[in-house]
């Protein structure tokens, strides 16, 4: 009983009672029989039928007043989600679920342990002055404490904030992942979207190329479990130390790393004549330009011993990782490509990128190595890689091959009474199968029998348990298996 | 090969040539001794060790270059989360998807489908003017292309504006829910958090009380799942229908029954003498007003009856549910009380809460009929209830009651190389393994077997895979056993 209610209602009865007597009884309503007589049309429960059907405004039960009760005056909406982003009804919901399903599989199959971070961070996290795309794409904005936040364009800042955060408290190695939703301001061209889901592993506190050779095996583990193969997508693996080694030999300063990554990671989206131009603006010499990009046209690895040496790291490093993804199965999977550096500035061993082999997409995914992370928040670095893959991409190439699945809904039992009287005895018969783990979809109204066989259609039902009276009187109720048109009574309490 | 570079290699293979015989050989680097043997003390695996260790932040494989490849001032960051926003370390995640997947069990027994919408919506979509407390929370921004946008405080008005928008193409009854995060820039009292996880389930398209009664059994059903009894939660249970009555009464016009909803529903919250002024400023009598907050004070429905007599929709529907709860099984669990309004301008009928009977936390959950906020969005009216469920207050529940369920890693194995020199053929057993659907956390370094039994007690692995020369020449490998100690050899195609 709420505390500032009591007492007012032992004081002041009397009031209470006038009014019951008075202007509160009912029968002195005056309800319109026209709009009581639109409430008992009942809404039809086919959106066909109630489009054509005027009533459908002012039906459902609370005819009795018409206005909104909101009281406001009516505003149309647009009724599509904000530029940029999705809604999930059912069926793309359930192709989600099913993309996520896998990830999660997958991640626990190589032992991995979930984590998530807000989605809203500090805009301070993400600002970075390498010039990379996505800083310029930032979803941010001023709250009402006047704080500067942003919508997430990545999930490893904040990875790396928690990490940080953590301290000693962790163990390492970690190895997490996270199914997060990600923002980009994009302009709205090319059918790209401002959000996407990324599913990402991180290993952190391994030094070794083991770890980037066991993410890429965790994303071969995807592919195959959801039908796509080693001659629809393909790996194109590099290492950041080759560029490192190049910018070395020609005494570049190492403080314009970052940036020149960036520069070359657009390589493929602008000419080349920009790209030298851009370099040359970061401070790079014409003849350091040159040998630059001569290198990342290389597509071997021998190729690229002959020019660097064998003793570098990016050599030893790119042939530990091809000689792992042997052992680990997916050598036909993967290749060295020195023009891969990915588009973010914080990445400084190996680099490697999901493509599809066809050409015809962006890139499916992408990651690599990130020793130096965590001093750039002021924390003790932590040798860690990890990688993102989008929603986007994949579903796209799922759709190019005809892998998407048919998901529908699946409900185990349609239950339905014959008679509205019986309404409340579905109740307990749907509450006994739930309770057995039996998913239930129970006709909550009275409906025509065809109706209901046409629902059970929809939803994929197997049985449909009908509610008759003579039937239940003998505690019975009769179960069609849809399937097979197989029909018979049971007892309710031997119904499983 | 990216087209823009292969014209350039072809045609300029000369520098490249001289390049690679000149500067770019390895052997002229002067990589620092010191440096180097730094990397080579390897990043150490446990915290504790590292932290203690200040090679650490120079530590990892990148040992060649220093300086942080993002070329930044170290920028020391917060390394919390936004004020009023969490992270999901491992712990607290493996809570979030124990509850998340009751969440979806019982939607699924239900036979309900999962739906999303954006986390950020038209500022428009949540804009009501009765004055709600969530209006004033809304976490509203302009986005760079001059929108006002909004992180959604709840997800009923996303599900309207979908329904809408979908139109004819749907099949009514929809029996939705979704799982989504909601925001609300609160100031940061009471230990109240700016997001939360909310469970939403929704029937749109039956104008019958056995929707409300088939949501009140879904979250009956989760409470038992969890362990939560009907002595420790219940029910408030009213409809807005009472209030519209008795406004009628004093004819209140009609288009202020929002506002009086969520005045009233502030009740609890704030002295009665605010309560009663704020009802006066909004028009109705001082009558009006002590007739109201004395029906509001009722907690029995006969007595209910007595006052507003028989024949009305609120006795009416509330009876039918009550009759329900009996069929369905949660009597127990629900209670009649007029004081239940619920807080969103929307609702028109039934409305119920979920409370703890010790009355020590805020409502565990909430919901009701809302049969026309469609028109209000310029759309076509379906009758419709749904509940929201948050992942706040229930927590808070379970670790009053000791029921917070204890959720660890579990890996089933994990496997380790006895020798560097095996740490593919390791790689090759973990393949195995998981194409066998067994989850494996592989260890990616060479470590002592000190060490890894001290992993394996914290990831809780069941077997431990040992890889050793010996063995591995013969093509076994040894299993430990780790509940029984057990330990054998078996041949890798053997293992299951």
């Amino acid at each position: 009983m709420p505390p500032l209610l009591s007492p007012r209602l032992s004081s002041s009865l009397k009031p209470l009672l006038l009014l019951s007597q008075s202007s509160l009884a009912p029968r002195k309503f005056q309800i319109p029989r026209q709009l009581v007589s639109v409430k008992r049309r009942a809404f039809s429960s086919l959106a066909s039928e109630q489009s054509s059907d005027n009533g459908g405004r002012s039906g459902g039960r609370s005819g009795a007043l018409s206005p909104s009760p909101v009281a406001e005056e009516v505003q149309r909406i647009d009724v599509n989600p904000p530029k940029g982003t999705r809604d999930f009804p059912p069926e793309d919901m359930r192709l989600r679920n099913w993309l996520f399903f896998h990830f999660r599989e997958v991640s626990r199959l190589f032992g991995f342990e979930e984590v998530d971070y807000p989605v809203l961070e500090s805009e301070a996290l993400f600002i970075r002055k390498a010039g990379e795309e996505i800083r310029d794409q930032l979803y941010c904005f001023e709250d009402r404490g006047n704080r500067r936040v942003a919508l997430r364009p990545e999930l490893t800042p904040s990875l790396a904030r928690l990490v940080i955060q953590k301290g000693k408290s962790l163990s390492f190695p970690l190895k997490w992942f996270a199914i997060g939703q990600c923002w980009r301001y994009e302009r709205m061209t090319r059918g790209r979207r401002r959000e996407h889901y990324q599913w990402n592993m991180d290993v952190l506190g391994v030094p070794e190329v083991t770890a980037e050779a066991e993410l890429i095996a965790s994303i071969v583990a995807f592919f195959k479990r959801i039908g796509i193969t080693e001659s629809d997508v393909g790996f194109k693996v590099s290492s950041r130390k080759v560029l490192q080694e190049v910018l070395r030999c020609y005494s570049v300063p190492e403080n314009l790393f970052g940036k020149v990554c960036i520069i070359i990671d657009k390589i493929e989206k602008i000419p080349i004549d920009e790209i030298k131009r851009e370099l040359n603006a970061t401070g790079l010499s014409e003849e350091a330009t040159e040998g630059l990009l001569q290198v990342l046209s290389i597509k071997s690895l021998t190729k690229l011993e002959e020019i660097l040496g064998g003793a570098g790291e990016a050599i030893a490093d790119l042939k530990q990782l091809f000689s792992l993804a042997e052992k680990f199965g997916y050598s036909e999977w993967i290749q060295f490509d020195a023009s891969v550096v990915r588009g973010l500035a914080y990445y400084t061993g190996i680099v490697f990128e999901g493509f599809d082999r066809e050409g015809k997409l962006r890139a499916i995914c992408g990651g690599g190595r990130y020793d130096r992370l965590l001093s750039t928040f002021g924390g003790d670095d932590v040798p860690a890689c990890g990688f993102g893959f989008g929603d986007a991409v994949i579903v796209e190439l799922l759709k190019e091959k005809g892998l998407v699945p048919e998901l529908s809904l699946e409900v185990e039992n349609i239950v339905c009474a014959l008679d509205h009287d019986l309404q409340a005895v579905a109740a307990t018969v749907a509450t006994k199968l739930r309770e057995k783990g039996q998913s239930v979809d129970l006709v909550l109204e009275s409906k025509p029998l065809k109706w209901v066989f046409k629902r059970a259609a929809r939803t994929n039902a197997q049985r449909l348990i009908l509610v008759g009276n003579t039937e239940w009187q003998r505690g019975m109720v009769v179960v069609k298996v849809l399937s097979s048109g197989e029909q018979y009574e049971i007892k309710l309490d031997e119904l499983e």
